[in-house]
Order: structure tokens, then sequence, then C-alpha cells
């Protein structure tokens, strides 16, 4: 199975990260808008255009399935993706609030779900998890998280300072969804920031989980082909991709 | 005289506060490119090409110069423009070495420039300055200062993390060059972490003076006109305006 990977920028990487680690695919082509990244901060109709833009671009490539990693992109342009595009395209929210609701057997318990400005305006992940009949969900637009994991940011008192800023005053979760590509990185400073045993929901785990129950993944290949592109330098994407996945 | 500004996003309009404030133009028409901010993290090549963009869109109206409010335009792309445009266009590194230069008799005193990547790494402010015999240059890329700013934090724990993790170590400058237009919104905390007094230089004031030495600006407006666009979401830039500028 060739997959495509799409993301605004460099998160998607994360995705990958598990995608590779199950070594059930032939080959991934991941695509970085990092022109015109974040999109986390941008209009739906915006977001819409770049990624049918984004589409014209995988039809270039023989793919099986296509994979939007950003969650700004699934919680906005999923269904005009699907309806344009010659193969099957599947995002992030679908799959983590699978993991979510798999992993709280209890209705009850208290969700957090961390992500953009954009992701959480559009209330994707919120009403999905109603119509599962949650009833204890907070919404947090934790949006410096963003810069601060591209400025290298893993810990220290930049870190601890903002997650107070934004998570001071909230309940501790039972389970934290992380709605941002960039987030896994500082996934063990937000779990350490909650005083009790938080389930943490990371859509590279939770897409893998999805995969495996939707698709007959029988092959298992030594190596995974993978192919990096980028609106602009592909160069950075590729020496952050190296580190990164280990290359 | 009808003067345009363009900018990356919003933060050009601390430079159209200046102008308004002045009155000695008729119409400001201001372009903001809101769909692909911000600029400062991005390439040569990609910067350069969105300013030719919107200097298509300048070729509209009939304005006697365009001033790139954004650091990063004017750091990369001002050569292209002015190259390329039926009017004058200058940009704020020039009228920002002159403030300081005007600020400072010493050439050994300590200048702190403070800007995106991309406009550190450029190195336009600092060539400028060394080539004016400036000694005692010190160069940070700030670049989380930006999406804290737009996050509307202005002081705080988080805003005084995020000085310290910059400027820890740093010898307290005699003038800071605010290298992006973002940053005057935090000039006093930035004023306050350092212990002596410190010229703050602003891309508005500076930009104002220069066009006082450069043009003959003989006539006072009782009102400036102000037309506001953006590539996208121009009633979000049109309320920030209106806020921000008292309108």
């Amino acid at each position: 199975m060739t997959l495509g990977v799409f993301d605004s920028g460099i998160g998607g990487l994360s995705v990958v990260k598990s995608l590779l680690d199950s070594k059930h695919f032939k080959e991934i082509i991941y695509f970085g808008d990092t022109a015109r990244v974040p999109y986390g901060v941008k209009d739906e109709n915006t977001i819409i255009r770049y990624s049918l833009e984004a589409l014209e671009f995988f039809k270039n490539f023989e793919i099986d399935l296509l994979i939007t990693a950003c969650n700004t992109v699934s919680a906005y342009a999923l269904k005009d993706l699907q309806k344009q595009a010659p193969f099957d395209v599947i995002g992030v929210v679908e799959p983590g609030i699978l993991a979510a609701s798999n992993a709280l057997t209890n209705k009850n318990k208290n969700i957090l779900i961390i992500a953009t400005k954009a992701t959480i305006a559009s209330k994707a992940y919120e009403s999905h998890l109603q119509r599962l009949h949650f009833t204890n969900i907070t919404s947090k637009a934790t949006s410096l998280l963003v810069p601060i994991v591209e400025e290298g940011i893993f810990e220290g008192d930049v870190l601890q300072s903002t997650l107070n800023y934004y998570f001071e005053g909230v309940e501790s979760p039972d389970a934290i969804i992380l709605g941002c590509t960039h987030f896994p990185l500082i996934a063990q400073a937000i779990e350490n920031y909650f005083e009790k045993d938080v389930k943490m929901i990371h859509s590279g785990e939770a897409i893998l989980e999805y995969l495996q129950e939707s698709y007959d993944l029988k092959n298992s290949y030594e190596k995974t082909e993978v192919k990096f592109f980028a609106s602009e330098n592909p160069d950075g994407l590729k020496a952050v991709a190296k580190e990164w996945l280990e290359l």
C-alpha cells in the first residue's frame, strides 16, 4: 500500500513515524506546505483552497490512500478532499476520537482537547465526542505551543509558564487529545503538568490503529520507502525528517 | 501624498498609527497578506515571490510611495520591488538604522537588534550598522515574541520567561532596534527587562522621521483616509485596525 501524507508543514512527520514503525506500508509520499504554514490561524476558505491545491500535487503519484496528518485540514477540508480525490482520503480527527473512545469506557470521564485556534473553532472533535455521548469535554486553543515546539523548546520555563497560562484552573483530565501534530513532542511535559494519570491520544498511533482496523494490512516490508516534498525549502524538511525519523 | 503600506499581516498597523498621527498624508492603502502570514519563518525566494504579488495589487491604486512595513520584506524583497514598481518603494530597515544612528552619537554604544529568524539571517540591519562603523552589535532572532503578541499577551509570566529565554546573558544595550512590527506592543516589557536606560527604535516613528527628511511634507490633512485590504478575513483586519488606530 502506498500512502500520501499531507501536512501544513513538518508536524505531520510525527504521524509518518508511527506509520514507518509499523512496517506495513510499501511507500509514503509526504508533502508539507512549508511556504504557507501555519494553517491553524487561517480561515476555513483558505484552508480548503490550500488543501485542494495539495491534492493536485498528490495526483502525480499512484497512491492508494491520502492521510491528512494536519488536524486543521482534517477538521475543515476533509469532505472537499474526499469529494474531489481519485483515491481514499482520511483525516486524523475520526481516528483520534475512536482511540479516545476505546481508551475511556466511562462516558463521564473528563476529556481535554488541545489544538490550534482553527481546529478548536471547528468543533470537529467536540461534536464527534458528543455524538458518542461523552459529557465531560473541555476544549482549549493552545496556539502558542506550536511555535514553541518549532523553536525547539521541549522543556523549561517558557514551556512551563505557557502550560500554566493555558491550563491554570482546568480540571485534571482523564484523557488528552493531542489535536495538533506538533504536540506529541511535548506530550511528556503536558502529561506531567496534570497531577493524575492521563491517557494521551496521539494522532500517529490513532491513525495506525484505525488503518489496522479498516484495511487489510497483511504485508510487512523490511523498509518503507519515503519521499519528501515541500512547497519551500525541501532540504530543510528533509533534514528534520532525517533526524526525527532516524533515516 | 497617497501611501501604500504593505505588511505580511496586521503588524504593519503600528506603522500606520505613526503615519496617521502626523496628519501629513491624504490617503493610505493598507494590504496585509493574512492568508500567508507569517513571512518571518519563510525562505528568501518565497518572500520575494509573495512581495511581488502584493506589488501587483498596489498597482490598482494611484499611490505616490509604497512602504514595506514588514521588516522581513524590507530585508529581502526591497530591491526587487524597487526594480519593478512604477512608484517609489521604501522599507523600514534604512529608516531604523538612521534613527539608531541619530540616537547614538558614540559608535561604541551597544545596539541590540531583535527580529524574526529571516530578518536576522539577512543581516540587513547588522551590515548597515557596520557600514556606519558601529562596533558593538548583538543580533537576536526572537521568533516566539511574534505569536505571543498575536495571542494578545503583553505582560505576565509567559512574556517574562520568554524574554528571559532570549536575553539571559545578553549585555544591557544602549539601544534596541525593534526589527519586527509586532514588537512595539511589548516595547515597555522589553525595556523594563534591562536594567539601564535604553533607547527603543520603533519602525513607525523611524519611517515618519525619514519621510519628513526626504519628502516635502508641507500639507496637513484634518483626517487621513485609510483603506484596508487583506488576502483573507479582511473584516478581522478591519476590526483590529479600528481598535488599534482608534478609527
